[in-house]
């Protein structure tokens, strides 16, 4: 993966008109198959029709946008096909629900040939392969510049079994799966990668040392195995939510749809060692990039404490911090046992997507 | 409606950057309330939680593309959101089923102030009122160009009144709601106006002969009013389809997913007179322009001969065929009585919107 970053490719192109009207949807989702026992019909018609049997239904959209949520330049476009499907199925596990399928609409310019559209549906469809969801819709258009792409997942649920962000009660333990940081960093390699590749063109990065950073940027996983391992585990979660914008602006979205307040412990916070190194190369505080980075895609949740017990030593969870009376207010307690104010960092409204769910 | 065409709005202007993180879309949200009954959590957790009791789920999806769909210079947003609503609930309505929820993604550049925004989400706010779906998510980012609209609609409808397009049986009778090509029409006479506005804006033009059809294509209305009817009826269509890109190519649709022929009859296609009129002023063939012009909206559906006294003499249906044997082929009956085949007219690929529903 690493090795194609930055080359020009020189496949053969062909126009996006050739196909003629209806020709490209259908070209690009003709391989696409459906689960019967919860579509019942898929693509090919005005709508399609889903089974949920006896559970409510989950529903999430988000948008990526070129130049603003990614940039073609470093990333492949079966990497963003992927990604578009993984930012939308975290947010069906982030209700504690398992997705069954999705929706895909394109804007795209003609600058794009054929072949990079079956790049991003090659993305799109190992995505709904690996997770199980049938991709049952969508809409493709010409843009007047740049790609744009719209995904919209449904999953199921029993009633008692979601998990909404409102839960969390005072003393509640505040819970974080993998780690942190990561996927910011990966961009800030990215990134500086492509500075160089500007003023060199001939140089060929030794990218290894940061090939985890890189993948959690390019192709991010969404959490399925958590909402199944709460089930194994007997766990329910008081409040879920998952981490696309960052902990700290996370956390707080917990806390005000709970009306608690919080301790998060910044010793606690779980980051792996190649963000820290890489935070030393870039002079950043690792801490700030794990509260602020954003793009983690891993859950943030709070349990009761009577359920500590079970969580204990899974390496899949670590416990960051507690939930307070909401009068107590959110705080990050430093390694120096500072208590600081948590503040939803990250950027202008403009500058970064902003996600409603 | 018809006079603020063309005139520059000087309305006070908010940048969007001011509305700050997570402000705008809270912002453009916070009047939109829920039916418990459907929608048991709305706007602001990862997910929109849905009750879908014991119907099936309906889900379709529709992008709209400034400079591919919709030209602002003459669509004033609060128009452009009720229609990309509507645009919707007519494919929902066209499997028979009843419109529930809506999610609303926008990708819009920084030129467009908050004020304007307001003005998209309030159309969106009265379709959603007067057609009864709650708002349940949605996206919102930056753009580097222009505004994009990503609506989803959920519905729902007993499995057995799902209506698909692959129902249709030889003998059928082929019937159409409403008139045909008014909306087409009516971007002739805006796109011929907008011409002259450039010439001469001073040039106050007397649109009100063009009313009908300027509201046909500005203000959209779905078919909210057929299901229930067919209900009332007890009609069941065999197959049925909205007609968004134009008469030929949903007949055809119908035709090649129900394995049919079709015998469409030329004088019996719907026309406003208005149509006609302004038809014959820009010197275009109607039966072109109601076959190819798309945008009506209109839902067109096959029914057993047996139900035709259920239907007959009822002002919201016109029979226009009969459905043949496949071998027969597809084909459009002039009034001169000669058989030609029937095209699927319409654009490139890439000028019009693919929909694949």
């Amino acid at each position: 993966m690493l090795h194609i970053m930055f080359e020009n490719s020189d496949q053969s192109k062909t126009d996006l008109s050739e196909l003629g009207e209806f020709g490209l949807i259908d070209h690009l989702t003709k391989s696409f198959n459906i689960t019967p026992e919860f579509t019942l019909k898929g693509i090919g018609d005005d709508a399609a029709v889903l089974d949920f049997k006896e559970e409510k239904v989950i529903v999430t959209t988000d948008l990526l946008v070129e130049g603003v949520h990614f940039d073609l330049s470093y990333m492949p476009l079966k990497h963003l096909g992927y990604k578009a499907v993984m930012v939308n199925l975290s947010d069906v596990y982030a209700m504690n629900a398992t997705p069954r399928q999705i929706t895909v609409s394109i804007a795209v310019s003609n600058r794009f040939p054929v072949e990079a559209l079956e790049e991003l549906y090659a993305g799109i469809k190992l995505a709904s392969k690996l997770y199980k969801v049938d991709v049952v819709g969508g809409d493709t258009s010409s843009s007047t510049s740049g790609l744009i792409i719209s995904v919209t997942a449904l999953g199921g649920a029993k009633e008692e079994e979601v998990v909404y962000r409102s839960g969390a009660k005072t003393n509640d333990l505040l819970v974080v799966t993998g780690d942190l940081g990561a996927a910011y960093m990966g961009l800030q390699v990215l990134e500086r990668e492509k500075q160089v590749f500007k003023v060199n063109p001939k140089n060929q990065p030794d990218l290894d040392p940061y090939t985890y950073l890189i993948e959690r940027q390019l192709k991010p996983e969404a959490r399925k195995d958590i909402p199944p391992l709460f089930k194994a585990l007997e766990v329910k979660p008081t409040s879920m939510i998952d981490i696309s914008d960052g902990l700290s602006s996370e956390v707080i979205h917990l806390c005000k749809n709970s009306k608690t307040g919080v301790n998060l412990f910044e010793e606690k916070i779980p980051l792996d060692p190649a963000v820290i190194s890489v935070c030393e190369e870039f002079q950043l505080d690792s801490t700030t990039i794990a509260l602020s980075g954003g793009e983690d895609y891993e859950l943030l949740f709070t349990i009761d404490q009577g359920d500590y017990d079970k969580i204990k030593g899974n390496p899949n969870f670590t416990v960051i911090g507690h939930m307070t009376e909401e009068a107590e207010g959110m705080h990050l307690v430093t390694r120096a046992n500072q208590k600081i104010p948590l503040i939803a960092r990250g950027w202008n409204a403009m500058d970064k997507k902003e996600d409603k769910k």
